[in-house]
């Protein structure tokens, strides 16, 4: 494929042989990784396919979207509102975050102790290596963590076009308003960029294309409680990253199709797994593509992953925004109103989060939760004590696990995750 | 003076093996510190005296105010407005978290990648050797930085009277309408705490009472520009640090008193060092007593230092609250104006800092910028990178200092703050 791709991606300022090598690395992993499974369901050909062109078909459909005039915006967080980019008239895509790249680099700006998220985002930008960051019209920060956060200052040195969205940090009725202000700056910015007004028109149809999108999503969810498993953990995982890069309809009917498959699956008792495999439910950081490092380790060591409690995750897609609202004001107020459930760890105190994993255990029975933090991330890592405490006083098993995106850690984790899938059985 | 104060000590709940054994590396390290420096002003012996009472006459004496039915209040950090807690009739004290305590038994509640000072806080709880925190009625946290803001989800289940204060992370008008709320909210928490209604004259007089104390401090710190430096950092700090614990017009008092020696010793063109020595401006972190390592390496590696752009320095004590207000509202609002300047790394972005620590380089004739950052604070960490680079491209030296509460890595710095000095030189 890429010989067709290159002059776009020259065109993009990448590094062509430096792009060229990640897409090496990046393929062999997916076929280590992906392709290597058992009894995957067919519908994952579509997800096959949208890996393989990642970089190279999606891009050119952004190309093409540019050339007809539509702006393409670019986030890290999903507090960023896709409903009002898409009532602008734009496409919202997720950026580069899962690998490590020209580390080096990245520690010329950042600090060594800064999560492995975060400095995965330079090291595309540095490395030039992402193209939906070199194409996005305008990108999007958000204080969320002090890294992020701090980061984005000097981010905002790399690159022309960086919003930065500000977030409360508690749930109060003036951290509410706060998030309402920042959505309506963010809505007048969206605006001025596509040059399209927001009516109360497309906002709704905006809303109604990113809860079909979530409600996809959630029905995938549900039919990962089925004893066996119809799907693997990183498959589904693989779907909730795609949620952020495909175009959200053909996402949305390509889950769905998944899912009717999945139906069947079930009917007919037919697993990826043995049935009573144990269940783990995984909880904590998001995992952007292509950090499948400690899913691959977990579903090689003798458990299926039955749910993500993460932005990538439910985290992420819990909740649609209520689409009762007509006026604008009362649309505003949904999206508000839906974004500001995110039980994200950045908020104090969070107590929705613990509930929503021991809640999450409970639907998709699970048999133990591992908890994910990303070295340095400090929000999950703090939350990540008294979450182990609450769960173990339910009797609920738990490993923490603290990792980053690199490989030298996987001896020692895969001993630790079969240790902890040993004492399920 | 250990005997007199046992069973004031013992009442407050303390471990008195460990509180011992605190108090004596407390004194020995002070004696080898502070004691050991020539040519000190006399003044410094009501330090010296306050620091060799800071848990029992100092303690003492915030035990009789309780009996007298006043209040104490605790807290973490300078967003605390003293000028609330003094018109409400309290008295507002900084809590012990500048050395390493039961580390062991701190791990198991914080993750292990967390700020010393952070880590120190809980130790000293969870060692039962803070008399401050014993004794205060009301244990103030806030929302700065991500470590601070979660620990203070656990700090809650180890103490019965946590208040948490909630601070914006953008200089906008709505980080400000924030931080104005938060005000509001503290103010009638001090009321409730209390029963003393905080009215026009008693908020006019703590406003007059907390700048009569930022003015001597100021005073302090402007003598410190002639050459020779008439006062050691150490010694400055120190003074910067009594400023969180003492009676606040006996600190006004005895702080003035030092400088009207200073005065005749800068006509006498008396200095702590000889002329010329290399002046250092100390940048970053704050630090809490007794967390004088860098600056005892610093002073006995041929350099003094002149300033310090800290929380425990200038970044605490610039600005003072206007006087003009006469109203409730306006004072209120004054006091807003105020703290929202304070330029904290915790805020995005914050532009006056790196302003602030360019004009105490010409101010106080610094010769180059130490930065100190601890071990894991991402705030200061971040900036640390942008701070070098912008005051490189003014020719002004920096060495980035990254450390914690350990004595294990002194040496090392002590090479590395050495080759420093003779640069400057």
């Amino acid at each position: 494929m890429n010989n067709n791709y290159q002059s776009m991606w020259k065109n993009l300022g990448l590094d062509l042989n430096a792009h060229d090598a990640l897409l090496q690395v990046l393929g062999k992993g997916y076929q280590d990784i992906f392709l290597a499974q058992n009894n995957r369901p067919e519908g994952m050909s579509y997800f096959d396919f949208v890996m393989s062109e990642v970089h190279g078909l999606r891009i050119k459909e952004l190309m093409d979207e540019k050339d007809q005039g539509r702006k393409i915006v670019g986030s890290y967080c999903v507090f960023v509102p896709e409903e009002l980019v898409l009532a602008a008239n734009a496409t919202l895509v997720g950026l580069c975050s899962g690998a490590d790249f020209v580390m080096e680099e990245v520690e010329k700006l950042l600090p060594r102790n800064t999560c492995a998220l975060i400095k995965s985002s330079f090291g595309f930008k540095l490395g030039k290596v992402c193209p939906y960051l070199e194409s996005a019209d305008m990108i999007v920060g958000e204080n969320t963590c002090d890294g992020k956060k701090k980061a984005y200052e000097t981010l905002n040195t790399l690159v022309k076009n960086l919003y930065v969205m500000d977030l409360p940090q508690v749930k109060s009725e003036q951290g509410k308003s706060l998030l309402k202000a920042e959505y309506d700056r963010f809505k007048n910015a969206m605006e001025k960029l596509t040059g399209v007004s927001i009516t109360a028109e497309s906002l709704k149809q905006a809303i109604q294309i990113v809860n079909a999108k979530r409600s996809a999503i959630h029905r995938l969810s549900a039919l990962r409680k089925a004893n066996p498993v119809p799907i693997s953990g990183l498959d589904a995982l693989l779907a909730n990253q795609v949620f952020f890069y495909d175009n959200p309809a053909r996402f949305t009917e390509s889950v769905n199709k998944i899912c009717d498959e999945l139906e069947k699956r079930i009917e007919e008792k037919q697993g990826v797994f043995p049935e009573n495999t144990p269940r783990i439910l995984l909880s904590g950081c998001p995992m952007a593509v292509p950090n499948w490092k400690l899913p691959w380790i977990i579903e090689t060591s003798g458990a299926v992953i039955v749910g993500e409690e993460s932005c990538v995750g439910e985290r992420g897609t819990r909740n649609l925004t209520d689409e009762s609202g007509q006026t604008m004001d009362e649309m505003m107020k949904s999206i508000v109103n839906r974004y500001f459930k995110v039980d994200c760890a950045i908020f104090s105190p969070n107590p929705d989060r613990l509930n929503h994993i021991s809640e999450m255990v409970e639907t998709y029975k699970a048999d133990g939760v591992i908890h994910y933090s990303l070295q340095f991330c400090q929000p999950y890592l703090m939350e990540s004590i008294p979450v182990e405490t609450a769960l173990e006083n339910k009797n609920i098993p738990v490993l923490r696990i603290e990792t980053d995106y690199s490989m030298e850690d996987v001896g020692q984790l895969k001993t630790r995750v079969e240790a902890f899938v040993e004492q399920l059985t």
